[in-house]
């Protein structure tokens, strides 16, 4: 299996036009869709095999809501932990885009059923968490691929999270992710964030030991 | 921007044959093409834009003989802590490529430096470490599009290897990734892995809430 040029250049415009969205349309999104995105997502690397992801499609209207309003507690909390000049500009970024997000999606790590008799997480547990960010990598890739956007949200306190959704106290939280077509194509604040980057190390470099 | 339908059967193509490789060629990786590797991992979401990846290059072959023998510490203590039986199955499996690899990188999400001033990580400080797994994924991706393997080894203690390596103390390891040109295509038990395998519970499903 080799892949040619001319796909390198489409998958690496495709790194660079995922973007985490958050202003979404109405448009709804097919459930076999999502299950395909899931499908696919379990195509990623996990530690030992251990395909810990557990995705839960937040549905209930009581539940999205309360969601909404822990994000609001935590923002306004990360809000006025700024001084005067930047809270202001913190306050005028568009964060997410979890009202108008026809699909929520939580995204946990299970940590008691999962596959590969813990092989190669002994020393690194954590390895566990990051196979769940690498298939959320997958599935929000896939999802831009067809047109879908995908926002992460992670200002959550994730006790609170758990709180809401009733998961199994063994599924820990790695993120929540709203789901839906996207209102723009171009590039705006919320990517490019002028004003709020200050600093301009390079963090492309390769040091070398 | 939008993608067809033939480019998301490559791509999906490209999930399905990334694989973590163990065995490589002694056939050197260009610096040029690692430079690209990394610039592109930089295209990868982060948490409000913190960048936070930092790759070392461990050339050094006292740095890299090092680290292939906390490898072998760590791998030891793992094979002790199973029964008799998958103690011998977990002898046999091929877990990485430390020796053949022609490039080590060392991969670490910095704690210190980088941008965003903490923007959407107050209530998951863990998401800079998350961060760093996407630029992984990304890097791993394209470099499976340009025929390069990578395998990620976390059969490591992070203690040790920041000792070895020498990196700043605000550092936090995230990764060890071999990168080189693959000996075979082929799927082998190093991914299907039968006999290691012995549950079934089903990771694709959609639970609702």
């Amino acid at each position: 299996m080799t892949f040619s040029t001319d796909f390198r250049t489409e998958l690496f415009d495709l790194f660079r036009w995922r973007r985490d969205v958050r202003r979404f349309t109405d448009a709804p999104v097919d459930a076999s869709l999502l299950d395909e995105l899931v499908e696919l997502s379990c195509t990623s690397p996990s530690v030992g095999y251990s395909q810990p992801a557990r995705f839960v499609r937040v549905a209930d209207p009581r539940r999205r809501q309360a969601v909404v309003e822990e994000f609001e507690a935590c923002n306004a909390l990360a809000t006025a932990a700024y001084d005067d000049t930047r809270a202001r500009l913190y306050a005028n970024l568009k964060l997410e885009g979890l009202r108008e997000a026809p699909v929520h999606l939580a995204v946990y790590a299970d940590t008691g059923e999962c596959r590969g008799n813990g092989l190669g997480r002994a020393t690194m547990p954590q390895t566990l968490e990051y196979s769940v960010v690498l298939a959320i990598h997958t599935l929000w890739l896939a999802a831009r691929a067809y047109g879908l956007g995908v926002g992460w949200v992670s200002i959550l306190r994730p006790d609170r999270v758990a709180g809401i959704l009733d998961v199994p106290a063994w599924w820990r939280f790695v993120a929540y992710l709203c789901v839906g077509y996207p209102v723009e194509e171009h590039l705006d604040r919320e990517l490019v964030r002028a004003g709020w980057e200050t600093d301009d190390q390079d963090a492309r470099s390769i040091v070398e030991r």
